[in-house]
């Protein structure tokens, strides 16, 4: 799989995109991890790297098997409290786990930071650029192959991480986790994008808190926000949800947040038109957040395999479209083999009882 | 984890159920590594067990953690096709693997046989129950705890395959895919779960096809058919997906089968009543098949951790009824703290434009 | 429209149902006038009739267009509290509009009673019977053409009914407003209608408290039930609402009963199918209950016409299965114009924060 | 009801606006009176006003019962083709018939036209004008109190028809069909709204085409377009049925339009929120348009009392709020008996089959 000289000859992200190459992101860990029984709902701290570091390798491998060129660090978030060293022990085994599995295909390792609770607290910038500054001194030890700054819901913040990380001399992407309606301080996704490429981002875009149809709605304000002659590289990686009813805090203001959200769950068929949309769109590094399953992935990866030239290597154990029921006994069962099928079907929820939308609580 | 004295101490299955103990089953494995990239929708075949042990390795643990008292061998299930050496190869490894885990453990091995298409050519008793003996001459070979005959649509079929597996000398559970309405021939439960008994099965019950609630069902009828006189324990092991809406066929005439599932998800709160309902009707034997994620067998292992007197493993990684988001910053999630909010929920599907149920295709 | 004889020229109700005619009954009296200002919900009497006479003979004119062979009497139901004269006015009044009405079309007169609230409070034979006899000493002055005892929850009052009723010597229907489920003491739908006619009932079926498809299945067990040598018609008048959901009581103990119904109603394309259905079963007393407004009781008229080779009167004002928009501006309007299309429409209910069962308060 | 001095003494439409008066408007009669019998689905056309006048007038006379301050005549739109004067002697009639009912309370009789097909064909403002202009001779004769012109899609032709009637002197209302995107031509409700009060209108809103929600989002924006100096009073007269999901052309393009709209039919609690809603922001005479049955327009009146001091007519009929059932025998329905049982209800709709939301046809 991986090419014959080796990781140290694989293209660059940038040098992907510039090509017009789509990037396969990868998907969901806190969530995923959490229904295997691994990651501990409300903390959402990851370190099962340390504890069961099969479970962490094991699903970097089926998203590597899925199609995903990246492998994000399943690393801690910045926080003060994290004093000791533990949570820099954590993150270097994190960045091991990742490169050791990125070294089996064509994937890059992401270095991943994200919004901190100082700066909900007290906005100091010096205080909150140090906590990211020892995040990255982490990924430039372990040599990571570029930084993500991601799942920030203000503009100001994402600015100041993409401050730090660039100075590390490598490729920075930026996602926020905001929708249409902006960021929490009211500055519009046009807006946003904006700030991110003067700040030194050159991939931008939206991360988790919505659903896809409702991240490219936030992709399509980025873009036109970008359009008066900013350049930048397009990214979404949006919950493996639907969120049609989530108001301007996303998912976790709904009332099945986070232990409830199984009937939004996207089908396989939601996330190829998700990848199609998004590329129609300009976007070409496409990846998912939370619910993003493996499978999810391997849609992105099969949708786009006539752009791209390959299929992932998951493949060989699906048949596209349902087209492994050919053969089935069941006449009606047979009749599902096409892409027709899939592509209109509306899945039932088998639950009469529950409503199709939810009001937020916020 | 494992008692002092070893595997070979561990408590026989009949023994544990004669002691009034709950056992928990495990879950999913073909729809479970499906969506991890590892098995073939349409063909549902476990080659994986020798492809990438790893994958399957790593969700046998995933269960051992989440609770359950039993590991299924993920075998071929029998076929005159598969003549060649190649599937005794597979099942071999399949009880290895199963065996290493259980070790890991409370945990016993149970090597699994299920219908045959053979019967449903040409309903030869003497061919269909050579090829249940080939599976069960593995079994043997590789000395595992007891035998689950499970997945049959026809109580005929059923019997010969307990007649097989009883000649081993260890104990024998039978499970039937049906729902209220009986098999295929019109056999009632209560019918089905008679003959199950008289052919020499210790326990009865029913597994996948139906989802919890309609399982249950078909448990309380079996439990019914039993009452005259006959003792055999109960068993059962549904769907993790809401089926009200499905025919006698079960789930397989669903439009939405097997790709379009999602919205038809059970909850982890879902699965807490399934465990407690199924307690109170006597079941002892609680587990689950396609659909039934490691945190949905944590589920019932929380459910009826009262009875029991301890908690799974998993259970570290789980704040139970939501209880870790008591610290959450925002006042609404920490609302979600508590039984009464899950108990309750009624989630969303998040799409408007799908009906609650489906009419099966048959 | 009458035929030249004159009113008295009419066949009477067995007449028409021994020569195997569709017989179209009427519809809501009580639950529409109450949407037309006239009737109070709970208390549910009828003194407009005296009140505003012109609402009154309005709907049954409505009724008559649409379709209706009869002319059920705007009464008061017994109760021992009507002492006073007044409702002997009220009910004589009643009995005039209903013929002055039924003489303008090929329409009987019905004079009907219903269950009493003494039934429930004492269950005393004679008091039960005497407050019928009084009613049918109304009916009788009057000469109503035939008597309907309606909406039963038990069959012994019922049959108490029946038994007043017949003495008069003319034809006798009788509907219990029961379910699949039988009567309020457990008395199946097939031993009701047995009691029933034995104690001297032509016609015998179902009316209101449960929607279409539910009153067609408690017929089917009506019709199982007679099925050993008893001879009866068959009737049913439904609700206008879909109540897959409601359990014994029917729709009175559903959460949406009385004001909160309406996206339960039913459509005419329904009706149809319910008119259709009710056919197939041998049912040829066909009419409905609350809910049932004029249209829908032309959509039973217009459902049977081929059967009975003639239209309603109100069809000069109604397209059947839309063939009115076949001229429209608007294509995708003129593509609604047909059969196919309504038959097969799901309509939505534009509410996505409602489900789409309720579980009844009982 | 009607004050000492009858009719003529009556104040008009604008002293009552500008006294702060709450003005109830009338209902649905084309889709009320096709399910009553009388009118054809598709043609649309008021015939029934000399066929069958006691139908109309009983309709009007609900409508006066249920608070309604003004009869809408019941007349033709205009059409080239009805060069026949036979639509000038309904147009007569259906002026009688308003004022006969009228006279029976506190109600004035306005003269209503609408969009003409001429309009969508040639564009022709002086044959579009003449068309209003001989529909307003009638109303001339006929002495109405005021005028309306309703249902325009277009602002150009809704302001020709605002230049014809101000010509008579009397007040002239102006009401488009539109929603918050604006009219077929891409004008802002805003600016529907500043060319209608320039054209000369004193009342300025919206009708038909959209639900309750709908069409009071498109009144803040018609209102806000008037904040810049321009003084009117606003209307609104939406739909009896919820549209959350229609497109710009509003609810004909929904697939249920117009024979399986039932689904979507407003309660009266609903209806209530839209006149309390509608009264906060400032609209002083609401109404409604198709599906607004008597009990819609009570609703409106009843939720409206505290600020007007008084009660409908037929609120003698009506427990508000539920209250009637507080005598109850059940006590699950005497609970049903109070106003937060009642504004809290989530309706269900007793469609499993069906999904909550239709994609427009366009």
């Amino acid at each position: 799989m991986a090419p014959a000289g080796g990781p140290r000859a694989k293209k660059g992200i940038l040098e992907r995109l510039e090509n017009g190459e789509v990037v396969v992101g990868d998907g969901s860990f806190l969530l995923t991890l959490e229904k295997r029984g691994y990651v501990k709902a409300g903390l959402w701290t990851p370190e099962v790297v340390v504890e069961y570091p099969n479970a962490v390798r094991q699903l970097h491998m089926e998203f590597l098997r899925a199609g995903s060129n990246v492998m994000q660090t399943f690393t801690f978030s910045a926080s003060e409290d994290n004093k000791e060293s533990k949570w820099e022990d954590v993150n270097a085994a994190a960045c091991d786990l990742a490169r050791e599995v990125a070294g089996k295909g064509d994937a890059l390792v992401a270095g991943g930071i994200c919004q901190t609770s100082a700066y909900t607290h007290h906005k100091d910038e010096a205080r909150v650029k140090q906590l990211f500054q020892r995040q990255l001194d982490v990924f430039a030890r372990k040599n990571v192959d570029f930084l993500i700054a991601e799942y920030f819901e203000h503009a100001e913040e994402a600015v100041w991480a993409v401050e730090v990380l660039k100075a590390l001399g490598k490729p920075v992407a930026a996602t926020m986790c905001i929708g249409p309606d902006g960021d929490m301080h009211g500055v519009s996704p046009g807006e946003c994008a904006v700030k991110l490429v003067k700040a030194g981002a050159a991939i931008v875009g939206v991360n988790c808190r919505f659903g896809p149809s409702t991240s490219l709605k936030t992709m399509k304000l980025m873009k036109a926000g970008l359009a008066a002659g900013l350049e930048a590289h397009l990214m979404v990686q949006s919950l493996g949800f639907h969120t049609p009813d989530c108001g301007k805090g996303g998912f976790v203001d709904l009332p099945e947040y986070p232990s409830g959200l199984e009937p939004r769950a996207a089908t396989r068929w939601d996330i190829q038109k998700y990848a199609r949309e998004a590329y129609k769109l300009g976007v070409r590094y496409i990846g998912g957040c939370c619910g993003f399953e493996p499978y999810h992935i391997r849609a992105i990866a099969e949708e786009l395999a006539p752009e791209r030239g390959f299929w992932p290597p998951a493949s060989d154990k699906h048949g596209s479209w349902g087209s492994s029921f050919n053969m089935h006994t069941k006449p009606w069962i047979r009749a599902r083999a096409r892409r027709e099928y899939w592509e209109n079907l509306l899945p039932a929820s088998g639950r009469p009882f529950c409503p199709s939308l939810s009001q937020p609580d916020v």
